[in-house]
């Protein structure tokens, strides 16, 4: 079996660079369990905090090491969330979209890594200040909430600001990688590994519905873009500068754009979109992936996702990317 | 001497994988000179079509065997810019944003080699069927115009799509490419070389304004936008589906998201605009830099640029990233 180690897998003790995304609501135990037993980390979605959801989804992970995201500003709402969780002693809790700092002594109190993930560099500069172990540099290639950054130059960019401030604290990409050559190009921009969403979003054990996962075989890398109005129509009040990818489809052409319609129209347009999602129904709802799905054929068993990664990454690595050295 | 050769060295007998973006304004004779010169393939901007600026640039470049750039749908305006620059026998013709099949034939009659430049897939699909030699797969990291897919997921789509269907046509990489990791993950995701704009903007031969020069090394990658108030001030009819990432700075701080104002306003702000651009003020005029202006900490000659970027890459390469296989 092929092994690539980094910095991340030696400090982690674990057998492949790879963490999945906490996603809300696919991201269940399932996954995150089957992402640990594959060699990577499994993370849980904490979302916008189901304290019942998240206790079904850490039974359902049984005794593999896992760990847990949280969406910072909503962890603030209700913090308890994070003291229950603790109890389960994850190995990592993610942060992101918020300030890191008034968790940031609770989580390694419990002896969990900080994984902040960070959008933009005063992301990364706040994440450094509140003694983050993992740095995850997210653009905006990726599926669900994010930003503006392209992973291809923020990588690089928050690596040179880890290693004059923090030279300890890991790095991982995120936003974009869904195979052996994103693992690949991550590691020479300068990370340490991957956090991957879209490619297990489309797993056999993420919870999606079935004509969801059918959407994201049939499109193409075009057929995504960022846009509120799926925080509109859930009523999630997501602070500006944050918007998500998703899909396009029939809900998004009918109100990107329109979105003040959309809020005028909420009372109606709301509970359409929570049973449009509900019912799996791909046109009516949002479609949580990213620009990825261009490389995504097929949904697969996470294990099988992760082994093809790393063996072609390797691969990749061994031959240089088809150059000639000299 | 480090070496990195790829299918595109080898088909273009250069030295280095790294063509120069045909940079509108910036992008002259002295900078593709340059950088052929330094074991690249310099490209002059053809721009918006000043048959007596790029009569200027050829000359400039000497005979050193450089290539030329255009604005697609700038050039349907102006057909015989091409007829005329064909006369110097320019080893590359690149056509960007807009339908190829007008010029293609022109083009390889000439005995210049057909590059096209996309921004997504219907793009690449275009080209291909124009005949293209080499595709360019532009993420939105850059600056300049552009549009929204992500040079990490863009590139691979793309090199997949033309093992498919052309696998002798070259792709190369364009989008956040300004140092060895660049080039380094961009043959990772299977491209054969990268274009290169920011980080060549910001060299010594380019033809850019000392306060725009000093702009980019004071930014970091998160001081950029994409907007249209550029083209707006400056009354270019780009296409929809088109912006400019530009620095941030009070003009995009004054009109974008006022573009209507912007366009009510045009008989002022127009020659304001350009005034300020002349005059090399970076404050009230469009600075054209892209988010690799994280990685750009100091204006260089050219042939230090692809120097470095090319023994850093061949660095990371045969350091496998950092990561260590087994």
């Amino acid at each position: 079996m092929t092994e690539l180690s980094t910095r991340f897998t030696r400090a982690l003790g674990v057998r492949h660079p790879i963490v999945s995304a906490p996603m809300a609501f696919a991201g269940g135990g399932a996954l995150a369990a089957a992402v640990t037993r594959a060699g990577g980390l499994g993370l849980v979605g904490g979302g916008y905090g189901d304290p019942a959801w998240l206790e079904e989804q850490f039974d359902a992970a049984g005794d593999q090491r896992i760990g847990v995201g949280f969406i910072t500003w909503s962890l603030r709402k209700s913090p308890s969330l994070l003291t229950n969780v603790l109890k389960h002693r994850p190995a990592a809790v993610m942060l992101s979209f918020g300030d890191p700092h008034p968790f940031a002594d609770e989580i390694r109190a419990a002896g969990a890594l900080l994984v902040c993930q960070c959008q933009d560099m005063e992301h990364v500069i706040d994440a450094v200040d509140a003694g983050a172990n993992v740095v995850v540099a997210q653009g905006g290639e990726a599926g669900g909430h994010g930003a503006l950054r392209g992973t291809l130059t923020f990588v690089p960019e928050a690596a040179d600001f880890l290693a004059r401030h923090a030279p300890d604290t890991l790095l991982l990409a995120a936003g974009g990688i869904a195979d052996g050559r994103g693992l690949a190009a991550a590691l020479m921009l300068g990370a340490d590994g991957v956090l991957v969403g879209t490619r297990l979003w489309a797993s056999k054990e993420a919870l999606v519905k079935q004509r969801h996962h059918q959407a994201i075989v049939e499109a193409n890398g075009d057929g995504t873009l960022r846009t509120r109005v799926a925080d509109i129509a859930r009523q999630i009040p997501w602070p500006k500068g944050f918007t998500a990818r998703i899909a396009s489809n029939a809900f998004t052409a009918r109100w990107h754009g329109r979105e003040d319609e959309l809020e005028k129209n909420v009372a109606v347009e709301g509970p359409r979109y929570r049973q449009a999602f509900a019912a799996g129904d791909p046109d009516n709802t949002a479609v949580w992936f990213g620009e990825a799905a261009g490389l995504v054929h097929a949904i697969e068993p996470a294990a099988d996702v992760l082994q093809r990664m790393v063996d072609d990454a390797v691969l990749r690595l061994e031959r240089h990317g088809g150059a000639t050295l000299s």
